[in-house]
């Protein structure tokens, strides 16, 4: 079995997600554009370029690369889900959502920039990503799919549903519930992300729908080591749902479990080559480090 | 010259606009997927069935007529359209932004849901927008080109910049950020329509190009008349941000001479049957129609 320095791997791919989001603020970028109020282009940098792990965007370059697409084809989409992910961090932070002040360790949008400030620098984010996808140097009726693929992560139906069964219900907790929260806050955008990588890389629909049995695994288990890794924050552990249904021991079990289904689902993706085989290596990698986060 | 019953002929645009959006909430439509949690639907209908005059839609169909367009090829682009157009409202009205908790007599959706679920219901239409522009029954490659001008037109170079300068900055008015705020706010949406019906019909670069000039007279002389109107209302007077710049008669010539730009640019499209005509004379009416909101 050949080993793989992880570490180098995903480096690569964050390290050309991380340049390309910078383009967008060069003159060739679609983030200055003449006709932008020079002084919401400063609060849309801060709200791009202020770190985090890139997870969305290497899933999507890395799935193109599993299934041997060239990586340009899927970069276009890679970048329009980490803007629609951040357009939701910024909205999801604000007083009348979660109340956050500091994400990474750094004023929150609506902290440093104003309320209504951060509410259209996020309306702008969902606009200039679907924008960005319709760059992808694919085939017309190919970005039909990316685009459908994309809208319905975005829409009621997956992101903004997950955060308004998270934030806008009063009832109690259900299973279920929290099973929707997981499987739609988290889930749907990772998900959209290896499904959009696979179609820009031109895989076929049995690896579509192995990616994304394995991405509904991920967003689950990121989602619960997420919560359990808050539980130890006096400030956070009130918020923490999976706990208010099962103890630390059992959630962990789940977490594992989870990840197991999913990386069953990904080894149903047989990689062609070297190049192949180390992007698919790391998807296993990424599921895998996710529990060790907790130890 | 054929005399037109403008009444009917709207009414004909508007009635099937209504009933589509209508539509958006019966099983078949997209905003009753099983995955779109139950209590989140009845804000999105409250947001989009609450009448209004559906301006930008009927401009859209009327367009695509104009150039001879079948309408249902641009009837899920004139949805697309009121979609976004009904987001932007949303959003406006929030607290944070103009803070106004009646619209058309009616409660504001934050004040009738709440405060974060404004901000999901805003951000969710958007999302569904894009969703429904991609239903167009035109060819991918037509889509893709309906799909830049939408995301244009809803992102920070558009509708998102206009509302930005409108409600975010406080150094003092200009004429020249008084235009930006018309072009962007209200123009980009109008023109949008407009564009987006023309390229769903099939219409030429030339057409296109005209409607396009057209659209921003519009757009611009409508909002000019806006203002005007508020200006009866004491508790909205302090904001009319064109009388701060002139006075009431300099304004409404300054509306009656962008109608007069507007209607000359649509002179330039020359209707090929009776038909045609008449939605081509819609247009004529409507940019008309609008000066004589203030007699």
């Amino acid at each position: 079995m050949v080993m793989h320095d992880f570490v180098e791997i995903a480096g690569g791919f964050r390290s050309r997600v991380e340049e390309a989001l910078k383009k967008l603020f060069t003159p060739a970028g679609i983030l200055t554009d003449a006709d932008i109020p020079a002084p919401l282009v400063e609060p849309l940098r801060y709200a791009l370029l202020g770190g985090g792990k890139r997870l969305r965007p290497v899933c999507c370059l890395a799935a193109c690369a599993t299934v041997s697409g060239r990586s340009d084809m899927a970069l276009p989409a890679a970048l329009a889900i980490e803007m629609l992910h951040n357009y939701t961090l910024v909205h999801d932070d604000l007083p009348c959502m979660d109340n956050d002040l500091l994400r990474r360790g750094q004023p929150t949008v609506h902290a440093k920039y104003g309320y209504g400030e951060a509410v259209l620098v996020g309306d702008a984010l969902q606009a200039a990503a679907f924008e960005m996808l319709f760059r992808s140097p694919v085939s017309p009726e190919r970005i039909c799919r990316l685009a459908n693929v994309f809208a319905r992560a975005a829409g009621p139906a997956g992101v903004v549903g997950g955060q308004w069964e998270d934030c806008c219900v009063t009832a109690s907790l259900s299973k279920e519930r929290l099973d929707y929260i997981y499987a739609h806050k988290t889930g749907d955008l990772i998900c959209a992300a290896l499904d959009m990588g696979v179609l820009a890389g031109g895989g076929s629909d049995a690896e579509a729908d192995a990616f994304h049995r394995y991405g509904l695994a991920l967003g689950t288990a990121f989602q619960i080591i997420d919560d359990l890794l808050d539980a130890d924050d006096p400030a956070k552990a009130e918020e923490i749902s999976i706990l208010r249904l099962m103890g630390k021991d059992e959630a962990l079990a789940l977490a594992k479990q989870t990840t197991d289904d999913g990386l069953r689902a990904l080894d149903e993706v047989r990689p062609a080559g070297s190049e192949q085989e180390a992007a698919h290596a790391l998807l296993r990698h990424l599921a895998i480090s996710q529990i060790s986060r907790t130890l």
